[in-house]
């Protein structure tokens, strides 16, 4: 039933290197802040004096939601439209898309999918600004791109992201704001210390998973800039617990799908302080009319109106930033959920590192 | 449990009113086909004057596997690039986008949801040229855009939309071949048959549906024109069964979701008669290596490599219109799948027609 073997190094002790990596995000995010900033102002200056009009934003998995981040701050930030592409239009079809004005992102932990490299390749040949965000400076995408923001996260083994996740969307928020001429840096000084705060409170995420023990579906909605943590938190996990867990925006959630939320269906709700948690409000409300099991990641009223939930203390850092810590408890609920389960976070079933989609 | 209660119309017959609504689709492809399209076709060359070179495309919903669709059809067809919307950078941020140059397509069946009038009111006043698709020329929609299609499906008063999702997809191709210059309606002339054709074989789908009578989730894939079918198909399955149904592109199934799948998680493949259906060959057989229960609505051969499937004709119908008929069954399997496990397709719980979402 399962097509990769989990390396005889981590057999020890199961969910040990997610663990690790996990715990490791304070570090990496006083490493880009320290370190990998000047270089990322270097690129957003170069970019902007290109004054690109439309950004399109190239990635698949973890880094999909990295992207989808991006956008978000660079429409509201900057006013700059964005879209996520369909990779299989350039790699399938072939279509030659008109990319003068465009800067083309791509997000990718390992730099090193054909298929990411190929359409950023096209994207280049089309007139595109090319810009890659990657893990490896060495890889074939930041070779094939016109330039590369390095996510300085260090060596990630474990099969799902975790640490590469909040290093890209730290360095994004850095780049958008540097397009816009901001002072990221200084705003995004608390992250490194908040983010060791979340991290020392597993214990209330380890009291939080044994709702979730014998779940058999979940549902995971927010709105705004928390709706890539929605989808990130449910593939995260999806590909360690394998219970199948359905992101949605909030407003798309009153679209359909909340008929399969019922007393059985348990809902996250993830709720950024400001205005994207503000829009939510009418389908927490719902929710609980309907008597949802609602567990809520956010701030401290929000949880005690819910079925339970995880105070995340934002230290005055603005919504924008908030997707970098909000992520973090939910990374944990899939670590814990998992071992409660009686498996292995580090090497779920049939998934490669890099995966080589053509 | 529910806050909607079906109305005392259709309590007679589960289904009887998406079984309507369904059945409709030929005529109702057949009338845009003779009445709609010189319409379509003066709007698409009003637009084509202006020479957009970015589409945003605004939905929700089963709207929003309609605007996936075009997203597809003008970046390989016209190359033009472009983005799906997020509408809370708008409705809930007070993004001021730079939108010239831009068209802004809005696809909503009832035209009544506040927020897609916000967004398509700030989208005009930043610049953008405004389209909106629906079915309702009376909407609030259709006013406040600068040019609108009419989908000509009549009313739809089941809550899962079928016919209006498929006149939208026919309406959209119509569309962006004006955009291009060829002739849409000559070569979607052989739809209405076999869509006919289709709804013929409901006694093979009513077959199939006994294999998901007892399903706890279901994963739908596909890639490139079939992409917005599986969305599709996994939400009507989610509205009407509650059926758990995640939709995944092949390639982003490789990157994660795939741990879930075993054959306890049966894969449903939407696989299109063309390159995206070749793209699409090295998931199947990642799949059928796992021995996942795999069942394959697409061509002969692939049906025969699958545990089961459907046979879809496609009567020369190029690849990207046949999403127009690949939903077909897919529609008739969730309204057979409900029936089957005792539900009503007509009313899901906690569903409206319009959504007030804001």
């Amino acid at each position: 039933m399962t097509d990769t073997t989990p390396s005889e190094a981590h057999a020890e002790r199961p969910g040990r290197m997610m663990s690790r990596e996990t715990a490791e995000q304070p570090e990496v995010l006083r490493r880009i802040l320290d370190t990998g900033a000047p270089a990322i102002r270097a690129t957003a200056e170069a970019i902007a004096a290109r004054r690109p009009r439309f950004v399109l934003l190239t990635a698949r998995g973890t880094s999909d939601h990295a992207a989808l981040y991006a956008k978000y701050l660079l429409e509201i930030r900057l006013g700059i439209p964005c879209g996520l592409t369909s990779m299989s239009t350039i790699t399938a079809y072939g279509a030659k898309p008109d990319l003068r004005d465009v800067l083309a992102v791509t997000v990718s932990q390992s730099g090193g999918s054909p298929d990411l490299v190929a359409s950023t390749r096209a994207a280049r040949e089309a007139g595109a600004i090319t810009l890659a965000v990657t893990n490896n400076p060495d890889s074939p995408l930041a070779a094939v791109s016109e330039h590369h923001i390095d996510v300085l996260a260090g060596p990630e083994r474990a099969l799902p992201a975790t640490k590469t996740y909040t290093a890209a969307l730290l360095c994004l928020y850095l780049l958008v704001e540097g397009l816009g001429g901001g002072d990221g840096p200084a705003v995004a000084a608390p992250l490194p210390d908040l983010a060791a705060g979340l991290l020392a409170r597993q214990g209330e995420i380890k009291d939080l998973a044994a709702r979730y023990r014998f779940a058999e579906r979940m549902v995971i909605t927010s709105r705004g800039y928390g709706y890539p943590t929605a989808k990130e938190a449910a593939l995260k996990m999806m590909e360690t617990s394998y219970i199948p867990a359905l992101a949605y925006s909030g407003a798309d959630l009153l679209h359909g799908p909340l008929a399969m939320v019922d007393n059985i269906s348990p809902v996250i709700a993830v709720v950024t302080d400001g205005s994207g948690g503000a829009a939510l409000q009418p389908v927490l409300d719902r929710l609980r009319g309907r008597g949802a099991d609602l567990v809520v990641v956010g701030p401290k009223a929000q949880v005690e109106q819910a079925s339970a939930g995880f105070v995340l203390p934002t230290g005055g850092v603005p919504e924008e930033l908030q997707p970098v810590l909000e992520i973090i408890p939910l990374q944990l609920l899939a670590y814990e959920v998992t071992i409660a389960r009686g498996q292995d976070p580090d090497a779920p079933r049939a998934l490669a590192k890099v995966t080589e989609t053509r």
